[in-house]
């Protein structure tokens, strides 16, 4: 039997661990300076949480776990006789996995709405599964890292995401865009433009400009019914970027007038901060889920930083008035984001954004010519350990050849081998594995030694 | 619709999260410090992985998923017919829940084989998943967090495994029994015994002392036919932990020799380190498992430091000589070493042993009198966050003891209440919410402050 993994998941090696740890925990580190808290709910989720939430589409590509035992013991007979896959599985399935952390924080947040104090600000980092036809870069099991400010519809939190977005950015050394909208803008232009009815089937239309441009856009609002003087009006105001003309032309719609003062407060907070210079006002910026409502955030690489290089959003975000309403809790809003780890990773790994200290695989691999040696250095082993200094020995004495064909194996940084001389002088020569440069320390200096490289 | 989870499954709040964090972390910077590398497999294996690793009481407990789409379509007439429910599960699910972290590691090992070093020493800290009936301390979603070194024979690992054992245990602040056993000393055994052929039913037997004492041992003994006279004779053996006699009594065993000079190896490596007042010879140790094949470990509390409370075992492991032969890699050995993240969690909540610091929530709350305040305090707050000081600011003016309030609620220690007075002065007024004492301290000296408390 030749083992395998299924289609669209991932075995992950040290190496590949260490550098998405260093993402993870850059992202973590900024949530919690924020004040935003951990939550962790579990991979399984009752069907009945999940199933409605994405869509048809969602539904199709939610993994759904078989109940245990006899599973077919509660099928009526009328599904024996149809034989239909959709109708067994209200029967046989009741679990599933989670396929966003949004769906399972909603239901977390009803469910323990008595022991958590509003605003709450939590943070969330978890893999998601989702049955989608496996591709480049694209996975059945991922990890999205959350986080949700629920309970408040204070600016202030847009101001927040939009510096956490920011940091996290800056410190991974990725240059990106923090492209910003406000749905209550487009409800505004479709109200000028007097299609305020027509407003689902503007925005899904505009969503596109990016993918098929301004003819693709024109063509799917003609075919939608909308007239062209219509159409142009809405393409010239959605594709200006300059919030001045926007508020003169919006100011008769209520809700345009409000998406600007939302924005130009969101702005005013970020006065003081740097995250200011990486925001673009993007009308044409809609991200299709119907949920949103106010503020929207998407976060893209800087094409002049990278002309040569393409990749999706990298975050994305925003404002939301009923994520609870659905589990029985109404009226609370709610502003959040999510990060994609993989592209991160994927475009870090391109840029060579790792540093080196990702790794924290041992420094140094302690080799030894026989068992007094291998004794000896076993015991200085231990002290370095009892240091904290991650260091490991070759298990027994061998062939400085093979063990040091080991050590070019682990890639680890400094190799020290253990003979006579240094069992008798106490000292320990350190072999520079990328330079070939040895240095002599004596036993009771490495600690200090290797806390200084 | 009332919002619920899986049964067996649970949602970790904030508190929770950052204490199991603190196991998780220590537990991973003690793997580290001995040069163990962290892998990371997917949460779903193909079936034909996992289905025959655990017994059959296991592949029960395996959580099977659903083929995606039309599931049924490959059933076979004979099957419909049938109607059984475990004929149904090889044509409707291809994948399952990870049951443990040992045959993924297995599996992973072999596929990886060409991209790994041997000895591999790799960590694997991820959840798993079992049908088990639910009850306390036993849940169908939980952690595990082992360490295992693959391809070597060598017994400096065992001493490794004992003193990461011991460290883990030493900063958790947990007192414990490290018992350790050799599978060859129970060979030997059943060898002088005269039933070296029996050695499984005499293991089986013995492992159960713990539980139903000397009399279920003998009964169990006598009923699988063996004679009271040798079954007193195994009895005196296994209950005797001076080695020096048992070296004496199995000198005629090259089983039982070899198992008590393996012992002696590891015992000389822990020869400058504490780990070794902590290790228990317990000849009764024998953890069930049938693929262990040398030496076995087993953690217990410390009855004399906690009399009055009890719970299973929190760390076990052992030594196998074929974990990788079931996917077709022959004769590597290997040991390892699994912590009950659960257990430790439920014993350090008992005895009070999380120290406050676990918590990383914000430091700091902003409360602010009006407007003008409110912006005041967020320029402060976003100078603190720039230099990593985790804090918070309620998010708009509010009356005071609303958002007191709200600070006693997510439990923060210190308090800065910001209105004209410290806008004009520029000096904040903290407040120690443990002892309601106060400082004022300039907005320049904030950082300093906060990075000394």
């Amino acid at each position: 039997m030749k083992p395998s993994i299924p289609k669209g998941t991932r075995d992950f090696l040290p190496e590949e661990v260490f550098r998405r740890n260093f993402i993870f925990e850059t992202i973590r580190d900024v949530y919690l300076i924020y004040g935003f808290l951990p939550i962790e709910t579990p991979a399984m989720e009752n069907l009945q949480t999940l199933t409605g939430k994405y869509g048809d589409e969602g539904d199709n590509l939610l993994f759904k776990v078989l109940n245990n035992g006899d599973f077919l013991k509660n099928t009526p007979e009328e599904t024996w006789q149809n034989r239909k896959s959709a109708e067994f599985i209200p029967f046989i399935a009741k679990r599933g996995l989670r396929y966003d952390l949004t769906v399972p924080f909603a239901r977390f947040v009803v469910m323990h709405q008595n022991d958590l104090s509003f605003p709450f600000k939590r943070y969330q980092i978890q893999p998601v599964w989702r049955a989608d036809r496996p591709q480049k870069g694209r996975y059945q099991e991922f990890w999205q890292c959350d986080a949700d400010v629920i309970g408040s519809d204070s600016l202030l939190y847009e101001a927040e995401i939009i510096q956490m977005l920011y940091e996290v950015y800056h410190k991974l050394g990725i240059k990106v865009i923090i492209r910003i909208n406000n749905r209550k803008i487009l409800q505004g232009i479709a109200e000028i433009c007097g299609i305020g009815e027509r407003f689902m089937d503007m925005t899904i239309a505009i969503d596109k400009l990016d993918k098929t441009g301004r003819d693709g856009v024109s063509k799917e609002l003609l075919e939608r019914g909308i007239s062209e003087e219509i159409c142009n009006r809405i393409l010239e105001l959605v594709q200006s970027s300059d919030i001045e003309i926007l508020k003169k032309n919006l100011v008769n719609s209520q809700s345009g007038s409000q998406g600007i003062q939302e924005l130009e407060t969101i702005m005013s907070y970020l006065e003081d901060h740097p995250a200011k210079n990486w925001v673009e006002l993007d009308i044409t910026l809609a991200r299709g889920l119907n949920y949103y409502t106010g503020s929207i955030f998407e976060v893209v690489l800087d094409t002049t930083a990278y002309p040569e290089y393409s990749m999706g959003s990298l975050s994305g975000g925003g404002r939301y008035d009923d994520l609870t309403g659905v589990f029985g809790m109404q009226g609370v809003s709610g502003v959040g984001i999510s990060f994609g780890a993989d592209r991160i990773y994927d475009v870090m790994l391109h840029l060579s954004l790792f540093p080196d200290s990702v790794s924290q695989g041992p420094k140094l691999l302690f080799l030894s010519m026989d068992q007094l040696s291998h004794t000896y250095a076993f015991r200085i082993v231990t002290r370095l350990r009892s240091s904290k200094i991650h260091c490991d020995i070759y298990p027994e004495p061998a062939k400085i050849q093979k063990q040091m064909k080991y050590a070019h194996a682990i890639r680890v940084p400094f190799v020290a081998i253990i003979g006579e001389k240094e069992v008798s002088s106490q000292s320990i020569t350190i072999k520079n594995m990328a330079d070939g440069s040895q240095e002599t320390v004596h036993e009771n200096e490495l600690i200090q030694y290797f806390n200084h490289i």
